[in-house]
């Protein structure tokens, strides 16, 4: 199956679902990996908590894995890292904040001591195995995103990791075109790039616009303003504070993950803010509204968030009022609409006025659109291409315009989870699946829940459970006394005692029908469907039936 | 309470929610009804069917209510009539095609015969007690959609119901702006304006757009092509049969609310196809894919939908292949992104190319944005301004615009469902709210589903439910025999037998610790904290734990 001259580009992430990112490489004897991030569950996962991705491909070849790559510190590209490094003792290799932001994760699992985790510098050349990964810088939504140049013996591939082309950074980190077009100069044999904005034409604007647009708001608020956005995006909250130096406000910082963020990125050096900017309770408590900005979580509508706190009016140190502005400065990512605009509904009813992405530009996404996508493929004009991060239509809309501008018909593989591309001097083509199946994180437990699990929570999501416990006398069957009946999430059936004491006698007739005492297993079933059928035509609803029956 | 020369002004839905309109007003002994929807359950309203208005208010002053009028057709102008009619008798007064879409209703709901339904033409005046209700045309996406102009003691209310301006419509349905005018001039007391697009700036884009994109489509397309819209949307539907004809291809319908919509539209002569143009199974698949125009439900991602079924590959006359193009005529409904974007997806998995909202403009919506919003209200120039039809945050920020031209500063009033606006000849003022809470449809039930039940359901959708039955000797109240334990959507006990094994462990610990055999209430409760914590411990997980103690 594995040839020695053939490369072998296995996707376990990423490829048809929009998070927990991590690809293959392999060669002969050696397998690199790229990223190893979660994504949070679909709204049908019911109760799960995280989706990593199926290392069981690795597991099979433990002693070729060489070495971890990480694009960025985004969760879903290093996420599901303590789960790996459970497994695999390999050194992972980083920029600095993103090694900063791995390294607080791994405290977490207990997994710091272990781990071998190694600080790079864009342009500096990592050996592993056949391999040779050199990272480069990219502009992207958190300091310090690299893409990776990765020599094989077949030519070199690029990985762009998630990145977009803005002249005018707020920090000052650019897509490295340079180092890009050198690569494409040498002959690029394979661009793999980041497909999750490969729908919208035309170019992703510039960060500064953000930071014009607080400056803007701030100017004009006629009190507290309040920013919430994503804890790593490290370059817009020192927007924030550039924003309020510039207006004279104080800034207080609220919610768990942003706190931590804002100290560690203070503390490596990638936020700046004068001596006495940022205050703490009681400073924020004596400072007049119009001196005031709030940077804060929850722009997703996080349950649990400060943002939905204060508006459900429960956050500890800020209750919303009239004259209070609150900027989301984020996209609801799809499948949070309903939370973000819940939080926007409620901060309106509390008196504040609300800035978000249906009514202001206080926001730009972190991705390539359409024309960069074309300028990375003008500059690589790479031999093979393969979408990466997107759901499957991102990825088909990606490769058709990898198509129309240059790489040969045929040449771009729209490539799932899972899916296998051998490249050798001569062709690609599709080898053989490997697994690649979500794997659940509920709980403590890692891939105990699965299908069957998730069917049955559906289930009784939508109407609830029916408990028929049934005594009976071990010799002859017979019913000992009326079943017991409980149900919860169905109706009230209590206050519905004639349902009760119809659904009982329903038990006794379907046993009075039983030729013999049969089976414990039959006499269950035969409860369960009987129940089952009067409780439908009854309610037209089908509530999950469980019977238990006691022998006395 | 009531005043006989006051106004009440009661909205019992829409305003705050998208769905379920719902308004009334009243004056000394009369009561009018302005359209009763309904509403689609919203994610954490689990199992639920549908949301309908709370009908206590009227219920409580039966013998004042005179009419009901509907503005069109749209389940959520109309949805909820059948459950309002069941209880009070009233004439219900609609155009033509919102009259041939009720009677469909009722019939199903088997109230057609009871039901005093009239049909009334724009411009005609019904009496109804102190009001006279007049109809006037608007443009939306549904035929024969109105406004009404409701003259009061106090002077003429206006409620446009759903709208916008489309200056060149499909069914040459323009919204009646001269008539809005003459209104105006005399002096228009009250207006209520659809706020759905309130957020949007500019105009919302001509029907006429639909139609070219749809017919460059069927003359690019090497195949098929599919189109999926909402089945009420007839105009979109004569568009797409307009386009067929004019590239020379047969139409098929599919999806049973399409066909049954299609045949009541064609029947009512709101539709019209050349004879042969709409063809049966039969010919359909006597037809080349290149000569061939299928119109489809499942716009929205519907499960059970024609479109979903051919994107999993189970509709019974229609399979994807290469070459067939699917345009999803619609935007997704928020919450629905998710199904919808899967049905994507899973179309390009079968090969087909498909044309969706992020990638072309193939649907425009049919309410008006915020130009088309500053042109009503410059005509009408009310003295008092509700926002009507739109989550919270549309009402405010549509108030807002309607202050910004013209109307008097604290005379337009964000209510919500139940508030009541109060107008006399001097002033308006928030009177005394009335009920107007969720009721819930489930199965047969109507109200019976509370919130109470709806947090068991999200409890036992998030970590499932485990059932511990003990048996306990009637005189001490000893354990008889190990505990039974049942588990589903928890984790898989027969799998993990161990910690069954200990689960029933702590069972009988809790039980030991009892001094005297107590009510079953206590060894209930005693139990289930028992196994609840230790639960939690080992898995991380709180299922819902419930038990039963059997006497022996």
């Amino acid at each position: 199956m594995t040839s020695k001259t053939t490369l072998r580009v296995i996707p376990l992430g990423g490829l048809g679902e929009i998070g927990r990112n991590m690809m293959l490489l392999e060669y002969g004897d050696d397998i690199i990996v790229i990223d190893v991030g979660l994504m949070f569950p679909e709204e049908e996962m019911l109760g799960v908590d995280l989706v990593i991705p199926d290392f069981t491909y690795l597991r099979e070849r433990r002693e070729k894995v060489r070495a971890v790559f990480l694009t960025h510190g985004h969760e879903d590209h290093v996420g599901a890292l303590p789960y790996f490094l459970r497994e695999f003792d390999v050194p992972v290799y980083s920029t600095r904040l993103t090694d900063g932001l791995i390294r607080v994760k791994l405290q977490e699992h207990r997994l710091l001591q272990k781990a071998k985790t190694h600080v790079v510098e864009p342009g500096q050349v990592i050996e592993a195995g056949v391999f040779r990964v050199e990272f480069f810088t990219v502009a992207h939504s958190i300091p310090d995103a690299c893409g990776l140049i990765i020599q094989t013996p077949l030519g070199p591939v690029v990985h762009t990791g998630d990145f977009k082309l803005d002249h005018t950074p707020v920090m000052d980190q650019h897509t490295d075109l340079i180092r890009l077009a050198q690569v494409g100069a040498e002959g690029c044999l394979l661009l793999m790039a980041d497909s999750t904005y490969a729908e919208v034409d035309g170019y992703t604007p510039s960060e500064q616009l953000v930071g014009e647009a607080l400056k803007q708001i701030m100017v004009n608020a006629p009190g507290r303003v309040i920013v919430a956005t994503f804890a790593s995006l490290i370059s817009r909250v020192q927007q924030v504070i550039d924003a309020a130096v510039f207006t004279g406000r104080k800034v207080f910082v609220t919610g768990r993950s942003m706190i931590d963020n804002v100290a560690m990125a203070r503390q490596l050096g990638y936020l700046q803010a004068p001596e006495g900017t940022i205050v703490g309770v009681e400073e924020m408590r004596n400072t007049p509204p119009a001196k005031l900005v709030v940077i804060t979580t929850g722009s997703q509508g996080e349950p649990t968030s400060a943002l939905t706190k204060m508006a459900n009016g429960d956050h500890r140190h800020i209750q919303i009022v009239k004259g209070d502005t609150v900027v989301l400065s984020a996209s609801p990512i799809p499948g949070n609409e309903q939370a973000v605009y819940r939080n926007v509904d409620n901060l309106f009813r509390l008196g504040a006025d609300v800035l978000y992405n249906r009514v202001s530009n206080i926001h730009v996404r972190g991705h390539a659109s359409r024309e960069e996508l074309k300028i990375i493929q003008g500059l690589l004009q790479p031999e093979y291409f393969v979408p990466i991060h997107g759901e499957y239509r991102h990825l088909v809309v990606h490769a058709r315009l990898a198509e129309s501008v240059g790489v040969p018909q045929g040449n771009a593989f729209v490539l799932t989870d899972g899916d296998v591309l051998e490249i050798d001097e001569e062709a690609a083509w599709l080898g053989e699946r490997v697994p690649a199946s979500y794997v659940y994180v509920d709980g403590l437990g890692i891939g105990d829940v699965d299908q069957h699990i998730l069917r049955d929570r559906a289930h009784l999501s939508t109407d609830g459970v029916v408990v028929v416990i049934v005594t009976v006398e071990k010799q002859t069957g017979a019913l000992d006394r009326p079943a017991e009946i409980l149900a919860r999430g169905f109706l009230d059936l209590e206050e519905r005692e004639d349902l009760a004491e119809r659904t009982r006698e329903v038990v006794a007739k379907a046993l009075q029908g039983a030729e013999h005492y049969a089976e414990f297993g039959d006499i269950n079933t035969r409860i369960r469907d009987a129940v089952s059928k009067f409780l439908y035509d009854e309610t037209r609803r089908r509530p999950m039936v469980l019977t238990v029956t006691v022998e006395v």
